[in-house]
């Protein structure tokens, strides 16, 4: 099994097939594709890659400050979100994390990677609520284990479920108060009708908010990610870094993003209405979901490993969750996709179930 | 003063012009500029920004092995050369580490940032003999310390000094019987008429050889390079490092780079002549220069703050050397570049003298 989704490349090669056959469940990105301004600003900078990238990516810096209202000193972009995850840990030296599951798997990789003493506490989250995290009760586990750190990804990955943004603030105010860093994951945050946490970071001593431009502009294979980090950790931070690991191009296609401003809408209005239509094939082919709040959902049945092998017979892969802590071979990741895919998905579902 | 060269984007925005405006000497890039094939491919590959790259790089990994005769399972790819300096000393827990210098200033700071303890022994390097390498006195320096590794820049950089490779050979051969890594970055070694020693690692135990594919196939801001390295500690290092840091454009440009087989001689003609005429020019403007078998040199006049200053009026960079460990105020590098710009160069650097 491989450690994540989205390696249709992995697939490919071990089914005899080309990756472009391969129809992938298994990563969550916008069903509508690459804008068409952000594929014509790439196409537009292609010559950029003669020249080395701004290590310091001031442009989009500039771009992601004036659109999001933050402070550009407080951001720093990644080469997708991972490098941020990765970078973390390593400058900031964490002995003792917290972290709920099931979620992202590279989170504790990423603090074993850096320290491996790291302490790596698991908050298990209850199959019968949902997988629901509560924010204050997890910072307040981690002050009574002394830990330096709580990751948490809202909306969670691979459960689907959203945290209530008034719980995370009280959550991120009472990690102030303990010293405790609050690493808020928003990766999916666009996909959902709730808005990000990172107005709340320059106020909240502690509070660090990761995002994704990869998920929502379906640039996975381009990557890019960038973050908000409270000043005194910002700086340190941004000199600890790798040089140049967010690519030429992918700068660009994130200036043009940005601009996107109808996206959000167009996005929710189509994901929605798919939703609904997968939902109602769920309850049809009896295949338990968590109720999601954003462009993926967290499946369980009986039949899963059967499912799984069959529709990778049909060249469809799904994201297996057998491996993740808290979740066992029931349950697997699927992705909302566009009509005819979804459609295909579901036709088979209900065949291997 | 930038850590490094390249930084158009600094300058450009200090010095208000467009990164476009900026003659750049100060990123050594082949001048005949990304091979269009290798353009072609990245453009018809566009639509592969959609997935996930291939966190394993399996196909380039096939390519490379391929075209230089190298088990595949030897190789890794990383987001640059870049990348995998910071991994090794990351995941091999060096604690001594010997250092020439002037060198790449990245070998030092990633050893500092996998541990910020790690003793960092400078060999430097003398002006009189044209900061010339000798690998084997390297090595045994490096056991009398009882370091864990050698860091070695084959040509150097900044000074484009080249190192015999039978004096390499024998360095590896004493390095793997000390069990001292020897690290050896090649990022400039195509622009030489010496081959790789990459072929020797599979049968040295502790060398590693590390290749970029930025600057030959003028490829930096799409980040690209590889790595070659001992069987017993290839596959940790491939465990622990990030995935999906190599992105898809790269992966394919990659490929079709390798597909190059003339750009060698093209290159190295091309370049042959350039040199030719720099040299006349340095002469004739009474500026020193290191012989250089790269497609760079480092520079040595009284006046060098003066020139790099002039230089920039013309939105001309260099590559100022004042901060690097053993050189100082009368130093800088320049690349060579196509002949008008190289015409430009020699001239207001006659002006600024």
């Amino acid at each position: 099994m491989s450690r994540h989704g989205g390696d249709i490349h992995g697939f490919a090669r071990s089914a005899g097939v080309r990756p472009e056959e391969v129809i992938d469940f298994s990563a969550s990105i916008n069903p509508l594709g690459v804008p068409r301004p952000v594929m014509a600003a790439i196409k537009g900078r292609l010559r950029d890659i003669e020249h080395y990238p701004d290590p310091e990516a001031r442009q989009l810096k500039d771009k992601l400050s004036e659109v999001c209202h933050i402070d550009g000193s407080l951001i720093l972009c990644g080469n997708g979100c991972t490098e941020l995850i990765y970078l973390l840990p390593r400058v900031m030296s964490f002995d003792k994390v917290l972290i709920p599951q099931p979620t992202f798997v590279e989170y504790e990789r990423a603090c074993k990677a850096a320290r491996p003493g790291c302490v790596v506490i698991d908050h298990m989250l209850h199959e019968n609520d949902n997988f629901d995290i509560d924010p204050i009760e997890l910072v307040r586990e981690a002050a009574d284990h002394d830990a330096d750190a709580v990751f948490l990804c809202n909306p969670n990955n691979p459960t689907g479920r959203l945290i209530e943004k008034e719980n995370l603030a009280e959550a991120a105010a009472m990690a102030a108060k303990q010293k405790i860093y609050l690493i808020v994951d928003e990766s999916f945050i666009e996909f959902t009708s709730e808005s990000s946490m990172m107005g709340l970071v320059e106020k909240a001593s502690c509070l660090i908010v990761l995002r994704s431009m990869t998920k929502f502009y379906a640039l996975p294979g381009l990557r890019l990610g960038w973050g908000v980090f409270p000043s005194h950790i910002a700086s340190g931070l941004g000199g600890s870094k790798e040089p140049w690991s967010v690519n030429a191009l992918a700068q660009a296609a994130g200036i043009a993003a940005l601009q996107e401003t109808n996206l959000k809408k167009k996005t929710l209005e189509y994901i929605e209405r798919r939703k609904r239509s997968l939902e109602s094939g769920f309850t049809r082919s009896g295949i338990e979901y968590v109720p999601s709040g954003v462009n993926y959902y967290l499946l369980r049945t009986k039949s899963a490993p059967r499912i799984i092998k069959g529709l990778k017979q049909h060249n469809i892969i799904v994201r297996d969750c057998a491996g993740l802590k808290g979740l066992d071979e029931r349950y697997m990741r699927v992705a909302v996709k566009k009509k005819k895919e979804n459609d295909m998905l579901m036709r088979y579902m209900e065949l291997y179930s």
